[in-house]
C-alpha cells in the first residue's frame, strides 16, 4: 500500500466530521496522500483544517491536484445516501482521463456508469468500487461464536462517532502489547486502509449478519484478537438494523463503546443521546440474548478536546459507568486491551499472555 | 388478480410450515390455485395436507400440473438463503417453455438467468421476480411517524410464525368493522397476494428502514389503518437487523405480537423462545426509544391447534400478559382491532369511529 499517491476529493466538505474517509486516510496513511481537493478550504494545508497530521496541500481545482502527481483519486466524502453528486462528476471524469485509479465508497457503483467506464477503458484508468460485495454470503447462524480469537466489536452512541478509528487503534495497541491482532473493516474507509472485510451496509439485508460472520471467520485464524469495526447505532432511525445485524452476526466476546462527550444530540436526527450506562445496558442486553458480551470500556472521540479535557472526560465517564475510558487517538487504546484481558472471557487466553508479552 | 390460474411449486416441502408462500396463497386466494407440484405428497389433495381450504390436486410431475391449465407458475417455497435449488430448475424451464408466467420470490433473480431468460424470450413467457426492489429508496428519518393513519406493525417470537397472515387478518377485520384499512406487504408472499409494498429483506441494508418508511407513506393516504407485515424476529441470529429496521423505519403506533404457542424453540436455530412478557417489553423498548408504541395484543398461530385448544391458549396468554389474544385465522382479528382503539393512541381517531361504524 505504501507506494500509493492519493489525491482525495472532499469538495465542499473537508473537515473532521464531514469528510470521514478523507480524515481517516490522512490520519492512518499520511505518507500516501499528496493532497486534497476542496474549493472551500483551498489554500490552507490539511493540518490547519484537521488539527493533526502533515501539512498537505488543499487545492481548489482538479488541474492543481493532478500537478501533485497522484496515481489514485479517492472520493473521500460519503454523502448521506451514498450517491455521486453531479457536481463531482466532472472531477471524476478528469481523474479518469488522466489515467488515475478512481476509488469510490459510494452506493452507486462508478464502474457501472457507462460514461465513466468508457473513459476508463479509453485512458487505461481503473475504477475500484469499495462497496462491491460478494453475492454468495450466508444467512448468519452463530458460527462466529466458534473462533478461538477474542472477537471485539466497536459500538457507538451515534453514527460517524469514531468506531472505525477506535477499532484501528485497538488493533494497534494490541500489537504493541505483543498480541496478534486483526482489524476487520466493515466500511469503505477501513477497507481502503487495508484489512480483510467488506462493506456490510451494502449487503442485502438478509445477509448483513452473515457478512459479519464471514468477516470474523476470515480474520480469526492465527489471531489473538479480531477487532470488528461497528456501524451505525442501535437507535439510529435509518441504520439501527445494520448495527443489530453486526452484533448478532459477529458474536463478539466483548464490545467497546465509542462516544464523543461533546455530542449531546445525534448528528443526523438530533435525537438526545442517552446516558452511557443506558447505552451499555442496551448493548449488553441485545448481544446477550444470543451470547454474553460485556462492554469492557469506552473509547472517547476527543477530536474537539485538548489532552487535559479528554482526560477529564475519561475520569467522568469512568465515574459514571465503572469502566475504563480513554481517547485512543491521543493516548493509545492499551487500557481497553487491559480491560478485555481482565474480564477472563470464556475463550482460550491470548497467546501473547502465555508468551509473557501481555500486561 | 382473480383471473389467475396458479400452479404452485412446493417440491419436497409442501406443508403448513415449510411451504409458507404456497400455504398462504391457498388460504387467501384459493379460487386462483389450480394445483400444487410436490412429489412427496402427490396423490393427496391440498386440504388433506393443510387441514383447510378446497381439495386441490397435488401432482408429482410438471406435465400433470400443466394439464390442469395454469397460466402462472409460482415458486411457493422459500429455501433458506433464497436461492434456486438445481432440482427445481428443470421444472421452471418446463413452465417457461409452456408459456406460463413464472413468479419467484427467490433472492436469485430468475429474470437475470441467461438460460431462463432465453427460454422465456423464445416461448413468450414472462418472469416476475417479486424481490426486485427500487434502487432509489431513502435512508429512513422518522417520516413515517407523520402519517394520519394508525400504523400497526406485526412482530413475532420467531421467523415464519405468521406475521403476514396476522397482518392480512387484521386488515380484513378492520374492514369488517367499517374502517379503511391497508395491508402493507414487506415479503414476497404478501406482495404476490396484492397490496403496495416491497420485499424489504432484499433491500440493501442501509435502506431497510427507508423501505419500511416508503411503504407506510405509500399506503397511508385515505386509510384509517395501515397494517405493516413484519419480518424475522429481534432475536434471530440472521434476520434481527431486518426486524429492527422495520420497527424504526415504519414508526408504528402499535404492535401486535405473533406467537405459536406450541413452538418452544426457534425453527432454524433452536434457541429457546423466551416468555411473552419479555418479548413484549423488548419490542416496546426498542420501538419506544424513537417513538412509543405499545404491543396491544397477541395473534396466536394455531395452525396445529383445534378451536378449543386455541381458545385455551388465548386465555392463558391473556393471563400471562394482560393483553387480548386470539387466533385470527380461526376467530377473526376483531379483538385486536378493539385493543388498538381502546389505547387512545396519539393520532386522529380513525374515521369510522367518527362515522359511528367502529366498536
Amino acid at each position: 500500500m505504501a507506494d500509493r499517491r492519493i489525491l482525495i476529493l472532499a469538495e465542499g466538505r473537508f473537515g473532521v466530521l464531514d469528510a470521514k474517509t478523507a480524515t481517516c486516510v490522512i490520519r492512518y496513511a499520511p505518507d500516501e496522500v499528496v493532497g486534497v481537493l476542496d474549493s472551500v478550504t483551498a489554500g490552507a494545508t490539511t493540518d490547519e483544517v484537521l488539527g493533526f497530521g502533515p501539512p498537505l496541500p488543499i487545492v481548489a481545482r482538479l488541474e492543481a491536484g493532478l500537478a501533485l502527481g497522484p496515481d489514485t483519486f479517492l472520493i473521500g466524502v460519503a454523502p448521506r445516501g451514498g450517491r455521486l453528486p453531479e457536481a463531482w462528476r466532472a472531477m471524476v471524469k478528469g481523474a479518469l482521463e488522466a489515467g488515475l485509479e478512481v476509488v469510490s465508497g459510494l452506493h452507486t457503483f462508478l464502474g457501472d456508469d457507462p460514461e465513466l467506464a468508457a473513459i476508463a477503458a479509453r485512458s487505461g484508468a481503473s475504477i475500484r468500487d469499495l462497496r462491491r460485495v460478494p453475492s454468495d454470503l450466508p444467512v448468519a447462524s452463530r458460527k462466529a461464536a466458534s473462533v478461538d480469537a477474542l472477537v471485539v466489536l466497536t459500538v457507538g452512541t451515534d453514527c460517524n462517532v469514531g468506531k472505525m478509528t477506535a477499532s484501528v487503534e485497538l488493533a494497534a495497541a494490541a500489537r504493541r502489547m505483543g498480541f496478534a491482532a486483526a482489524f476487520a473493516p466493515t466500511g469503505q474507509t477501513g477497507l481502503f486502509l487495508g484489512g480483510r472485510g467488506l462493506v456490510v451496509d451494502r449487503v442485502i439485508a438478509d445477509f448483513v449478519a452473515g457478512a459479519a460472520e464471514t468477516i470474523v471467520l476470515d480474520n480469526a485464524p492465527g489471531q489473538d484478537f479480531v477487532f470488528v469495526e461497528g456501524q451505525g447505532s442501535l437507535l439510529h432511525p435509518g441504520y439501527s438494523g445494520v448495527t443489530l445485524g453486526l452484533i448478532h452476526g459477529s458474536q463478539p466476546d466483548a464490545m467497546v463503546l465509542v462516544h464523543q462527550p461533546t455530542r449531546l444530540r445525534t448528528l443526523n436526527d438530533e435525537i438526545e443521546i442517552m446516558p452511557l450506562p443506558d447505552w451499555i445496558e442496551l448493548h449488553e442486553r441485545m448481544a446477550g440474548y444470543l451470547k454474553p458480551a460485556p462492554v469492557v470500556g469506552v473509547a472517547i472521540n476527543g477530536y474537539d478536546l485538548d489532552d487535559s479535557a479528554a482526560r477529564a472526560w475519561a475520569e467522568r465517564i469512568t465515574a459514571d459507568t465503572g469502566l475504563p475510558a480513554v481517547d485512543p487517538v491521543k493516548f493509545g487504546a492499551e487500557p481497553l486491551i487491559e480491560a478485555i484481558l481482565a474480564r477472563g472471557l470464556d475463550k482460550p487466553r491470548p497467546s501473547a499472555v502465555a508468551r509473557g508479552a501481555g500486561r
